[in-house]
């Protein structure tokens, strides 16, 4: 029997390719896999990307990516596309990473969509990353499209978040900074040269001057033109910046403690879930209790207390 | 004792606002409120609004519910913002709907943040649907900032979803219309009057093309331009003609079975993320549980499975 986390380990990118489908498709041997690579990670830098759509976060995770090359770097990047939930999404990730960077032995990136059953893509997130990081990848970019729970949940997995914004977004602007003040440790303003960005700059540093009274670290607001490789270098020498802040403050360690937790109480609903789907949804009793709830013979709350009784010790 | 669901039904707006403040923060008395209401849901016609950050969804929302009301029909608007998952956000709503819909009785408006435990949005966003429809609600908006998973778990309580889109989006609008395709029965590009409209209405006429071959819908396109009440009468009228016809094709059935199915998955997970929290992390179990995996001398797998084994029957 062929041993995907051994050849992983080994250095096969096959071998981490494979890992990977595992995960995301809930196979049978992506347990097996992960226990045997556990042992192996926490090693890597791990950098959450977010940020609204159109602000040009694969461009600017690409460059960043070139950037740690240079320095002698493996990269890894989870591109996650939450995009197409029913059709089994990842086609907008694998469509624009065809560029020079999948043709460097350094580097592997991997797109993953939301496909498989209730929830469970924070924690194969998690798994992938995990996966990449037993693979020796010394940084690994997680990138979200979007602002929303899943992806801040997704976010929690890094070490640091780099938030990306552009100059002239709409009126939901104003909130999405209001949550993702909270989550950003860096914040790069994409497409610089346009008109607004000075006020963008301006805004952002009067929120987090509200907001940061009492903080060790004040997020620094870098400005980038990705496309033109401006800030790059600039961003992975903040991104330096806070790993050594977080290590020196004892920061880092917090942060995995509390990841692990999220990690664990994530693959424990994933797990859940996948019982629920087989042992409720799978053999139809589900559609009875519809029935009974539709015709009003029952109300849902009833419903769900007398499955907890019979589910739970 | 106070009976706050009866309340409601006796048409408190006090009491609809306190059901729903049960409800968001998981009061005990939540559920009992709820098997209370259940009875008397199943009359509100739910709308689901969403789209990307930006597009007017909140100034569209509040032109429709005024056409409603030209009819004679009493309106709920649901508004969740996810924006501020770590504070307990649902600030924006409120400041944005300082307006005179406000001040009309008909009209009962509600933002939602996403604080609370362990997921759980999408099934409180469910039971604040049902509290105003058991109130006597005509008309439910539910509308969603965002395209994330979990707003696509939100908008799947809705019997007619209208996704909002506005011209010179950035890169990643392909991305967003591949995910939206699938969910949106009636598609509105607002701010109609601005570059680029006409494009994104071909764009999007091309991919509903290619999509909907076998359909016996189609997704209409209206044009809009919300803050000049222009394609609102519009939108109202095909929003009933979408109505007629999940009404005449039997497809209101089917999506209201599939609804009470998702929401009674969704109550149950929320109901075991609720176990989880009461048994596993606010005993501090799971701290032991963190130091040992950090410690590398278990697995989180392995961890996960022993948890399952000693909880589930």
């Amino acid at each position: 029997m062929e041993d995907i986390a051994q050849e992983l380990l080994n250095g096969s990118r096959l071998a981490l390719s494979r890992a990977i489908t595992a995960i995301e498709n809930e196979y049978d041997n992506a347990t097996a896999i992960m226990k045997k690579l556990y042992p192996h990670t926490g090693h890597a830098y791990v950098l959450g990307i977010t940020g609204p759509p159109g602000a040009g976060k694969s461009t600017l995770t690409d460059k960043l990516a070139k950037e740690y090359r240079k320095q002698g770097k493996t990269v890894g990047i989870v591109a996650i596309d939450p995009t197409s939930p029913f059709s089994g999404g990842a086609i907008l990730g694998d469509r624009i990473r065809m560029n020079s960077l999948t043709l460097d032995e350094g580097v592997f990136i991997r797109s993953m969509g939301t496909r498989g059953s209730l929830g469970g893509l924070s924690h194969k997130t998690a798994d992938a990353v995990k996966a990449m990081d037993a693979f020796g990848m010394d940084v690994i970019f997680v990138e979200t499209v979007g602002v929303g729970q899943s992806e801040v949940d997704i976010v929690k997995a890094a070490d640091t978040t780099m938030v990306v914004l552009i100059p002239g977004m709409g009126d939901d602007i104003q909130a999405i900074k209001a949550g993702i003040l909270e989550i950003g440790d860096i914040f790069a303003i994409n497409k610089a040269d346009h008109d607004g960005a000075d006020k963008l700059v301006t805004e952002l540093n009067m929120m987090l001057d509200l907001d940061g009274v009492m903080k060790e670290w004040r997020p620094p607001i870098i400005k980038a033109v990705a496309n033109q490789n401006i800030g790059v270098t600039e961003l992975v020498e903040t991104f330096k910046k806070h790993h050594d802040h977080i290590v020196s403050s004892g920061q880092l360690t917090q942060r995995r403690t509390e990841r692990t937790k999220n990690e664990m109480l994530d693959l424990l609903s994933s797990n859940i879930g996948s019982y629920i789907t087989r042992n409720i949804v799978d053999t139809g009793k589900i559609d009875k209790m519809v029935e009974d709830i539709k015709a009003h013979k029952i109300d849902p709350y009833t419903v769900v207390s007398e499955i907890l009784q019979n589910m739970l010790k």
